[in-house]
């Protein structure tokens, strides 16, 4: 039986997985992620006979954090990686001898949440991941859209309410304030105006970090999960513009502050839908939390080398 | 021979077009717009023997401004005729006896764009139309992009970097800065400071008008050249935000302010270049304005018929 191998390069680690042809994950592997373009062909080389065995490879898939132009399977530039206009695709082609996929990470991630997990059925999908950053994705008529290749930064589009200065050198931001580093903003200044407060003392170690806020939510923190909602509610505000545009039939909701769910999918519906333009003719579209957690990009890097096998054929 | 017909109908005219195969208006009919939508089927029928002479109809396509429901051909609702839900496309098939395509106007618009106009081999096409307010349409990978129904209404995302209340009850629409109200508004601000100045006395009549100001422009004023390109700055900031989420490779502007070229598109490309994000990895697309003038939605109606019809077959 031949495999069928998903590869996920994030911010920190590579995930490898063997996954059946219906996206189950039968094995695994992680090690660091390369630091340098010039070893991710290697580094990813080196995960397939650990979960090859010794079956040959059936397809293979490899999404990255950064920008990736798939057509030609190469990575463009990427935060977390040095080097850029690696020719991925070729060498990791030459070294295993079998036809590879490469594409950004959230398309892999949007495309397993669209095959097998949140996004079934939708016929315009919008997956948007809140983490550090606002990350994003499409998939319209069952096909992953990357307009000229790097399409999906939701983050860096100033659907911000306020003026805080971004990372990326611009201002207003949408990810400004609905995402990671807004959360810890928002809990500094509050310990700092409210040192006795309840968040206080729920959070252990300084400086704050988002998790922990999460989890001081999920506990039952009245701040942290007024705080929680607060980063939903811009994020809800931003939101409805994108609806404006994009009008899509689901919106799923991922990454590592979206995995906190209710607490703060509750709040994002609440202010998408004050915020929606013309909404008595045109309904809220369904707001849903992804279902397939961290294997996600992986899985749906393997099940997009599969299409794209079967499609050649 | 076979008649295509197109037909438009926006906010104060009905405008139908017989086209060749290639697009080419043979012949045209004019008349004012239905005010009802139960009258809208009716006016559409009587345009067709005067186009069709005695030949049958080959296709039919009609564009409606307002929201529209492409799959069932029914005319949701819309600014400019009352009345709302009316199968426009079941019983314009019942009186004319041959099968019709029924679409907004933006997206018939666009369509013809993509086809035989500015936007001829593009793979990611936005069109966005500069008027009254701002519209929009996406043809993505040759086929009209619609979510569920109701994309493309850019003017209402909130991408305004001001705080003025838009006439959809929210503030800081984009339309509200980067449309055609808005340089009234600019017009109207700068004669009141300087009522000596060249703008004044080049707009003869009271209250100034979005046109009147273009032709100002166009004739050389240097006030209206000034306020055409601070629109047109306004524009290109939100613009830059669209483009880091959909990643188009083209960008064609319409509408009667978009019509005015260079003195628009130039402070807009300057302006979009200026605010884009991760420029130095990925160039601007190209922003060009519209070919097919007023005209277009009635040929892209024609158009798509003749396209669902094929595929029909």
């Amino acid at each position: 039986m031949s495999a069928i191998i998903g590869v996920d390069i994030g911010g920190t680690k590579l995930l490898a997985v063997r996954i059946d042809s219906a996206g189950s994950v039968a094995q695994e592997y992680r090690t660091d992620k390369p630091d340098d373009g010039s070893m991710m062909a290697t580094a990813i080389a080196n995960a397939v006979p650990e979960l090859c065995g010794g079956d040959p490879i059936g397809a293979l898939g490899v999404g990255v954090a950064g920008l990736v132009d798939h057509k030609t399977g190469t990575f463009v530039w990427g935060p977390h990686v040095d080097g850029v206009n690696v020719s991925l695709r070729d060498e990791l082609e030459s070294v295993v001898g079998s036809r590879v996929t490469v594409d950004n990470d959230a398309n892999v991630t949007a495309f397993a949440e669209h095959r097998i997990g949140a996004g079934r059925g939708s016929s315009a999908m919008l997956m948007l991941t809140l983490g550090t950053g606002i990350g994003g994705a499409m998939v319209f008529g069952g096909e992953i859209y990357r307009g000229r290749g790097f399409a999906g930064e939701f983050g860096h589009a100033r659907l911000a309410r306020g003026d805080h200065q971004c990372e990326c050198g611009q201002r207003g931001c949408w990810e400004t304030e609905a995402a990671g580093p807004a959360l810890e903003r928002l809990a500094r200044e509050l310990i700092e105006s409210d040192p006795h407060g309840s968040l206080a003392g729920a959070l252990e170690t300084r400086p704050v970090a988002g998790p922990a806020i999460s989890a001081a939510a999920v506990a039952g923190d009245p701040q942290a999960i007024a705080l929680i909602a607060q980063v939903g509610e811009a994020f809800g505000h931003g939101l409805a513009s994108v609806i404006t545009m994009f009008d899509p039939d689901r919106i799923v909701i991922g990454g590592g502050l979206g995995s906190i769910g209710e607490l703060l999918l509750d709040p994002i519906r609440r202010s998408t839908g004050a915020a929606r333009y013309a909404g008595a003719h045109n309904p809220l579209p369904t707001i849903v939390g992804a279902e397939l957690g961290e294997h996600a990009g992986a899985i749906g890097a393997g099940l997009l080398a599969v299409e794209e096998r079967a499609a050649d054929e």
